[in-house]
């Protein structure tokens, strides 16, 4: 079967692959956006982890920044991060609903059975460096939303299936979800 | 004029001294606090600085950080930042209000007349490292709150006199005002 495309049509799909690939210039370019920015405006995402919507506020990827990164993050209820550590620092702000934040040990061969904390609205706490932990929105009903402020970005995040797997054992994920969209490998890890 | 004072009142003063001693050495301690805090108990302070209010949410000299310090900062309505500039990255995100940024260059030698921004609620915005700016509240009832993050704590702030003043006679505040009670000199600025 021979197949027809009249030169309107092929015009028509150039422009579209065009106006998406410029699309994603704009969203990944680290210059030409706006100095002042409204977080609404921020592009959000799930990146295909159901029941989690995170927005870059300032990113290394995103906005060339190069030692902090700051995230909005918000949670639907049962839902949560997988268990990770990362040897940056990390600072959460609670914005929103509650929830519970474990946190194992990096003392030992393995995390271990993990602590376990209370988080709320109006309620801070930071992660020490290393120690693998888990943040869950244990709500029936309500969303848990966190400003989220971590070191040395891009993040680098090993992620354990459970609290019995070894540290070794714990899987790299890198660019992480957020970041593999604008990520171009560069030498400088 | 002799002064006698008995065994008594000199065991008084010595244990208010030792509980005053105490209560600075909990509150600058970068160990033994609630993992989960709230940031409401969290101590807040103007430093001497009319119409600011400063809690050190996760800091360097009050809480151990090594590489990001995040600061709750309220400004009442007229009230300011010095214009300064430090080497670090910033980042804000305006939580309540509204006001101006005023951001000079640091690429003459001099900051000169600087860009004006509006920031609002819900707007972000960080500061390109070793540039002079300056954050205002310019409503006239309204409190100004931003959150803030800067890398590689704890800040060092140079402070101008005015947008025309040269950055090599901009004059260096440090430990800064938040920072001064709890800091002792280290080897490893």
């Amino acid at each position: 079967m021979s197949r027809v495309v009249d030169r309107g049509s092929l015009r028509f799909v150039f422009l579209l692959v065009a106006a998406i690939a410029a699309d994603a210039s704009a969203h990944c370019s680290s210059s030409g956006f706006p100095l002042v920015r409204n977080i609404s405006d921020i592009p959000q995402s799930n990146f295909g982890r159901g029941g989690l919507t995170h927005a870059t506020i300032a990113g290394a990827v995103s906005h060339g920044m190069k030692e902090v990164e700051v995230w909005l993050q918000t949670f639907s209820p049962g839902t949560h991060t997988p268990i990770h550590r990362h040897s940056c620092e990390e600072v959460f702000v609670v914005l929103r609903g509650k929830g519970t934040l474990l946190l194992g040990s990096s003392s030992f061969k393995y995390p271990g059975t993990p602590q376990e904390f209370h988080i709320y609205a109006n309620s801070t706490f930071s992660i020490p460096v290393n120690d693998p932990h888990q943040v869950l929105n244990t709500d029936e009903t309500e969303d848990l939303q966190l400003l989220v402020v971590i070191s040395r970005p891009p993040v680098k995040v090993f992620i354990y299936e459970d609290w019995s797997m070894p540290h070794t054992a714990a899987k790299l994920k890198f660019p992480y979800y957020w970041d593999e969209e604008c990520f171009h490998v560069k030498d400088e890890l």
